[in-house]
């Protein structure tokens, strides 16, 4: 089936949804999947629509540029994708690979609607398995000091830019990001955080979650911004833990909610499921 | 706010949420949320529709009345209801209270939009707790042969009709209903039955849960239909259980499943969230 | 069946379950049931064992002052407890009743073995509630200045000593506790907070995980201590919450959390299925 | 570490805690962990013991040939384990590859202590899997008619006999085993299957789910019996579904719950963490 997704956003006021859905039906285009919110507080609607159009009456690209005249009536951001399709997404690793192997194997099953350009690594711990993914491995050396570092994150901007990557996806990448790189990857950018944020904000919190003698323990899928593990948060999962547990045992458990909840969240992302208003995530779940 | 919920349904077909979306539009009524679903396989389309009226343009009376050229066009079933809304809704127990408890206490934090018009038991256990509640009490007895049984139906059902009872909640009622029974309140009675269903039909779930060893208990919350705990799923609700835990354990533990499961079931169907198709329920959440 | 609860811990070292199990075997006491945790960080050792008294061979008094003399040796910290046993209970609540609810709710099913000695409030909210369930409610004026607050917490403390009390419950009970009523029921007081702790301390924690975004909220069952909201975890609870989910909604929501997770922490103490270790809490869950 | 694991079940009788800690107290064997369960229904005791035999005063073989007086004192079943362990493990598959990606990663990761011995299939779909993992791929044709099947099998047998399997893992594989089969390797062999069960059992367990129209989907692990489905079960997960999910949704979201069972029972198994009575799995889990 071919077909277009709509995202939408616009100040709220009568009919957004009668025109939005009469635009589609005037062209003869199949209404498959519309969902709709309205944030009260901030007066904002915002859609996601799936449109079958198999039997579109004109062509497609000029349905999508007739919508501007209604997409400027309505104040609105507005956003078609042609699907299917496949995200162009760079998967940046360090030393573990649990999610890194999630995210092929889910890709590999077609979970996932995504093209891995590449895999990015600060160490070379995860090229073996780029290698038998058949997948490009570049190693980025940022050991030592700022300059160092700054050259390394300058290195990766050009490889994104070079393999036209849309989404970048922090898979256990332990490295703080620079400001200008967060900024400039703004909303195209998703981490996993290992705790249930915003709990265990930063290094090391399976130790922080064992010291603090939690009884669940979490993971967090987020985008990211300039502000350490405080964007908006698209996905979280948990998983109950006992007192006999040690922090290695929380790392052990805890990287089954790493996995899930980041495979779930790259997943809304790419089939455009989820709208960025202010620090929070709209997902609407499939 | 005065509003109106409209579920509808009707065979698929290009435009239906233009249609109604544009309908509603027209007479500046301010559509609050909108959930659908299309069934494929059987090309049904499903919708829910929240209507904000207090701008309407005509009188609420006639909006209602005047959908019915637009309805037929589609073919559809819909159906109107004013809210804010309580549903009358009567409670049928035999001794154990908890589910009873938690509706009580529910409706009293305005969680559940129904008015509790009585509860109704075989035995005389709850009526301490209807009477501290301020709620009629009818006792019918029904212990003896199949005509003492069939009479005690009789009994409820006229009780039903004098009091205008909209939706019956088996709140652990421990008699099984007869066809006809069933079948007048098609849709408008619920059960909660303590096993996860269609695991464990039947008397005993917990005894035989706990013979089978399965490693999570459940409750079921679904319409009734003359085939013993086989209706349409509304809810369901589980819990981790282990070896050491005995069928008395399971029962004390799978209360608060039952709990859990059946106020959420109700509250979907008094806020208009469900719709029986087939022997499904199709439940938009909140 | 009677019998005995014994608690205890003492430094880690070879043989200890052994002279444990030995002294009550020696007196034909049989061991129900024996947990043990050894935290090798800190070299200790804890249990907890339920022991059968029916068969004893010496008189109960006897079996208990008798371990002075292995638990001296142990260099341990022990506690014996006959049961059944029935907790002497004060609950502190100020407007919402909802986990004072389930308090009373399953204390009459037997779910929890105390005995609710008087509610106490700064409101008289929560009063008839009280009168209903046939339990003394002491309404505490703690409103104005610092004096004025300091004198309600001297009223609870007596109305504690004098009801002989060995569990204070707060059931949403929206006072900050002085320094010294902390200390001085330091391991006998337990707090439910509306949040997935450490998450969202203090005030309002479902308006912060509101505005966090979060897409889980939780409740945590803690021990309280003089720093708030940081005390020993003894229970939490989470449920999936969407991006629609207004604050009020995140309240209704957590209001599941809170009730269970309270539940559960309540019951563990006072079936003696805790032991306070540093600032985290070993339970031996049932 | 150098270590024994001990089970244990016996007729329940006073002291055997007692008994069995002095006998390892004697030798100067540290307990590590002990879990017991007493079934009261059929008066039977069933331990589980970690010894760290470090500091042991007699040599290992002679201390568990030793315990052979206490044991048979006892009328007890009993069996040492030494560990460090990894047990030599077969996979069987068919086409579905997710179950046994798992196993392989988690075996790479050190979270399971098995060896993988070999990957045995009815078609050779995850034979280039089993290449890259460098794990021997058996193909066992076994299409046609019954005595193809029962070949097969004979096969099957014959190369776990050769590469002295210990545990038989089922993941996915999709072909009734013969009775023979299952007895022969009673409590040695491993299956997923693909709902919560006892709902769902047979063929085609998502499409049942679909048609139930159940709001919880589920994976179960158990050991093999000769009835199928029927065998004690080791571990249940679940995930929540909605109406709008198809049976090819059912089956992807399945897969997490499918991998996450069949894992932990695994480990269960492999940790010695099972016991199997009657047609329940005693687990003590970690």
């Amino acid at each position: 089936m071919k077909g277009l997704i709509l995202k939408i956003d616009c100040p709220d006021q009568h009919g957004i949804v009668a025109k939005i859905a009469s635009y589609i039906a005037d062209y003869a285009g199949n209404l498959i999947e519309l969902s709709q919110f309205t944030d009260e507080q901030y007066g904002k609607f915002f859609a996601r629509v799936e449109i079958d159009t198999s039997d579109l009456t004109v062509d497609t690209e000029d349905f999508i540029s007739g919508f501007r005249t209604l997409g400027k009536s309505l104040s609105a951001n507005w956003d078609f994708r042609h699907y299917p399709y496949k995200m162009r997404t760079a998967v940046l690793v360090t030393n573990t690979n649990h999610c890194l192997n999630e995210i092929l194997w889910r890709t590999q099953l077609g979970e996932m609607p995504v093209e891995i350009t590449s895999i990015i690594g600060n160490r070379d711990t995860c090229q073996s398995i780029a290698e038998k993914a058949e997948v490009p491995f570049h190693l980025v050396d940022m050991d030592g000091d700022a300059t160092k570092k700054e050259a390394g994150f300058q290195q990766i901007r050009q490889i994104l830019i070079d393999e036209q990557v849309e989404l970048t996806v922090l898979a256990r990448f332990m490295q703080i990001l620079p400001d200008w790189f967060c900024q400039e990857l703004g909303g195209k950018i998703i981490n996993i955080h290992h705790s249930f944020l915003p709990a265990f904000i930063g290094a090391n919190p399976y130790r922080q979650a064992y010291e603090r003698g939690v009884k669940l323990i979490g993971a967090t899928c987020h985008y990211v911004t300039s502000e350490l593990d405080a964007g908006p948060i698209i996905e979280q999962e948990v998983k109950r833990v006992q007192h006999f547990h040690t922090p290695q045992d929380l790392m052990r458990l805890g990287r089954d909610c790493e996995r899930i909840a980041l495979a779930r969240g790259i997943r809304y992302h790419v089939n455009d499921r989820t709208i960025i208003h202010r620090n929070r995530a709209i997902v609407f779940p499939d």
